[in-house]
């Protein structure tokens, strides 16, 4: 098995409602940054996981964020996998 | 003044106790996701804002975050900046 960094990267779909965003919106004007348009807030999981190669490691991501990570309603997802270099004993 | 959208990323620092990270990975591993070898979770605010330039808009984006964005303890942030395209009347 190969040991893999993943980045899931988790936005909210345009165009849909986004208290999270307009709070963070409000709060900055609140501070004078008033040239602030539009505010938007996702997540990112970096997740390491071991797989037997980087199209596995895909695969896993893939089904992670359907089944768990995002809101398939609401979130689209975008994944990088990179692999870790053995670290020699 | 010329729009730019910004990207930053906020990242919790590595080495720092990771309950939200440690929650992912506990759920993951209950639908079956036992590979999984460490979850942390980082948060993207996605903004547009109007600046002069590239530079004054990532010192706005710096400042936001120091202030704002980012926990200057605990996480760690990264920006980047891309000049949205005008669109012609």
């Amino acid at each position: 098995m190969r040991s893999f960094h993943l980045e899931i990267r988790i936005s909210p779909r345009p165009g849909l409602l986004n208290p999270e965003g307009n709070a963070v919106q409000h709060a900055l004007e609140s501070l004078g940054y008033d040239s602030v348009k539009d505010v938007r807030v996702g997540k990112t999981f970096y997740v390491q996981l071991s797989a037997a190669d980087e199209d596995a490691a895909r695969t896993l991501a893939e089904d992670m964020s359907r089944r768990l990570l995002a809101n398939p309603v609401t979130e689209d997802f975008r994944i990088e996998v990179s692999e870790l270099a053995e670290v020699p004993a």
